[in-house]
């Protein structure tokens, strides 16, 4: 297929996308949990199918010699499409924010306005290898009226057909208006590009991947883009820290699940702790296998424990692995200008007994989330609270932080009048 | 200047913004409100200096034959100045929305969260010739703790260096951070995209101006854009509809200003209403001055008052002007299709006593601001109460219909633990 003719067809889902969004506008709150049910109901029932469409994907991915850790994020097995399910009953089981009245006044004109949220309208969502992700992000975004353009990767191309035929043609007996969630057949970059130039038909694009993807995205799109970007995310161990507490949150920030966007990255050491937290938390991370890189004072405090010495490089990097850049910093004012300078305005900490120190680092670091005493690993949509999230923005427009069914909402003026004109 | 150095200078410019949001982010309300008191007495103290600026660019633009619309948008008076700083003591009184809190509460971890107002950061303002932006877009977002970098058209370029070093210089004894508010001196198009592609130091872009103008920022910006696009803004009068009500909201949403984005640009009458109403609204508007273009149904129906006959193009045209297209529409389902299809998404209004046909019409319209029996010529930030408005935005991310000083913020969460970490 040519250029023109995927440009062509991308348009045209689109304009059909839009209608559809219209049709879910209208669509009550027990309306759409029924449907959702009877999507959940058809991923469940076409187990077999899912997984006779992974496995073409799977067959192929080792034909073209993926990694293991590649093919394992692609894989479905019948666990996986049993939690796809539950993830679905979930979303029903969610409160809906649409219709709610976020504000309602009377100002000097007599014109009762109401502030009302809506469905933004059509959301696309480009994204890389996991399968799941289709069904996520498309039931979030039903959820709140919102009609889907999912773009996947290549790699999962048949198990993402797969999922999104069963939820379209599970829910359509409920009452899923037509192209409500449609997938794009293309895999292509040009596709990507069709979408992003598409700011007619698409509200909103939310890529999910790495940063490449995203850069790709935000360079072509002229819609608005949530990005999530790295974490580059740091604990500050304040001279009035228990240090206990100290080790005990930086070793979970780091340690507990290290391959994520909140986990820690950096460990900031005040000097005036640092005589004796320095060794500590150096054997701590060592004895857990974490590979340590440090700035010259921390490599000599660290008491024998071996530590590569920090290049600037280390201070912006998200490693996703177990490795930790240290360093030694004079005080509150310097460890707020390393993070606000160095960091991806994700997720910070400072762990300190001092209430005046962790107001003014908490005001001052520009983070979507700042902890005072708990770890980062807390940023994120479930521990919030929000029962499902979409990501973490590391945007400030419309959504910053963990992003949920609030965050795929806009609103709209209401304007009640008793034939009120301008004078 | 060549364009590296241009380049170089604006990239300067974003990274001592950055440095400035720091500073400003953490000013307390009444330090704000004593600055701007100050940037008002400057404004006013300098009347001579802004006439002096303003008499060059006015010369410049005689010179080159601009229109005299264009010199009257172009000129300051002392009367303009009086209302600049009147503005400028104006936004000094109003609520300032940073550093509230949201939202507060504790999920089952025990961590106590609270969603606070914050500023957004940098905001690069881009607009056209009205000097009086500067001031207005200036002081806003300094309201709201954000720093700015504004780029104003090269006809006002004097006009708008003088009110920015005004507000700069008058503002810096009473505590003004240095660099809160940059004019950027040059007024090529090199440093739109400068600036455009510097998503590193700006969070946002707000384009002032025509179509022209929002278009080719939104296509080179990398950071989110908040548009200020046309307002083709319909009047439907329904078959319920209250006639000698609707005749006098039409006539005020098309004449009061006919000039702004708020104003009536279509008028659909249901045909249950046309036999009375079409005549009666057609001689109305004639006896006014408005041109009309009209479907065949309603050139039928005008009852010998003129009427060209209109095109598609006039369904999706900006007049700005003594203009009305007028169109014969079956029903609400017909008047809902055509407004959510032609309609730029801007202010629509119904006319009816029907409580039904208004809440259908309300919800299914898919517009920023939306009303039942009053002009569309109060959507309006000033109108909303909102004490001052930065624009009305077309989109529906982040800020949607008027954008006032809420609209200008952002938020971050802070999370209270007590050493919790994730199991």
């Amino acid at each position: 297929m040519n250029s023109d003719a995927i440009k062509t067809q991308i348009l045209d889902m689109g304009a059909r996308a839009r209608a559809a969004a219209h049709a879910l506008a209208k669509l009550g709150t027990e309306e759409k949990n029924r449907i959702l049910l009877a999507m959940a109901d058809a991923l469940e029932a076409r187990e077999t199918g899912l997984l006779e469409a992974n496995a073409r994907d799977i067959a192929a991915a080792e034909e073209n010699g993926l990694t293991a850790a590649m093919i394992d994020r692609l894989r479905l097995t019948p666990e996986r499409i049993a939690a796809m399910g539950r993830g679905v009953r979930g979303v029903a089981a969610l409160h809906d924010p649409t219709g709610e009245i976020l504000r309602e006044w009377t100002p000097p004109n007599g014109i009762r306005i109401q502030k009302k949220r809506t469905p933004i309208g059509v959301i696309g969502i480009i994204y890389e290898s996991r399968p799941n992700v289709t069904a996520d992000a498309a039931v979030l975004c039903f959820k709140t009226g919102n009609a889907t353009i999912l773009r996947g990767g290549k790699e999962a191309i048949h198990s993402n057909r797969a999922i999104a035929a069963a939820l379209r043609e599970g829910g359509a007996p409920a009452g899923l208006p037509d192209d409500s969630i449609q997938l794009i057949p293309f895999t292509d970059r040009e596709s990507v590009r069709h979408m992003a130039e598409m700011d007619r038909y698409l509200d909103l694009i939310i890529p999910r991947g790495g940063a490449g993807l995203i850069e790709t995205v935000v360079s072509l799109a002229r819609m608005p883009v949530i990005k999530h970007y790295d974490g580059i995310c740091h604990t500050y161990v304040h001279a009035a820290a228990d240090l206990a507490m100290a080790e005990a949150i930086a070793l979970n920030a780091k340690i507990q699940k290290c391959s994520v966007c909140n986990a820690m990255e950096t460990l900031l050491i005040d000097r005036a702790a640092a005589d004796d937290f320095a060794p500590r938390i150096a054997a701590a991370m060592h004895a857990r296998g974490v590979a340590l890189r440090g700035d010259a004072d921390f490599q000599k405090l660290a008491a024998g424990t071996p530590v590569e010495p920090a290049t600037d490089a280390d201070w912006t990097v998200e490693y996703l692995d177990l490795i930790l850049s240290v360093k030694i910093v004079d005080d509150l004012d310097a460890a707020i200008a390393h993070i606000n300078r160095y960091g991806s305005h994700h997720s910070d900490c400072i762990v300190t007994a001092d209430p005046e120190a962790a107001a003014r680092f908490m005001n001052e670091i520009d983070s979507a989330t700042v902890f005072w005493n708990a770890s980062t690993r807390f940023s994120d949509g479930g521990e919030f609270g929000f029962g499902a999230e979409i990501g973490i923005s590391t945007d400030k427009l419309h959504a910053r932080g963990p992003m949920a069914l609030e965050e795929l909402t806009s609103y709209k003026y209401l304007l009640f009048g008793e034939g009120q004109v301008r004078g």
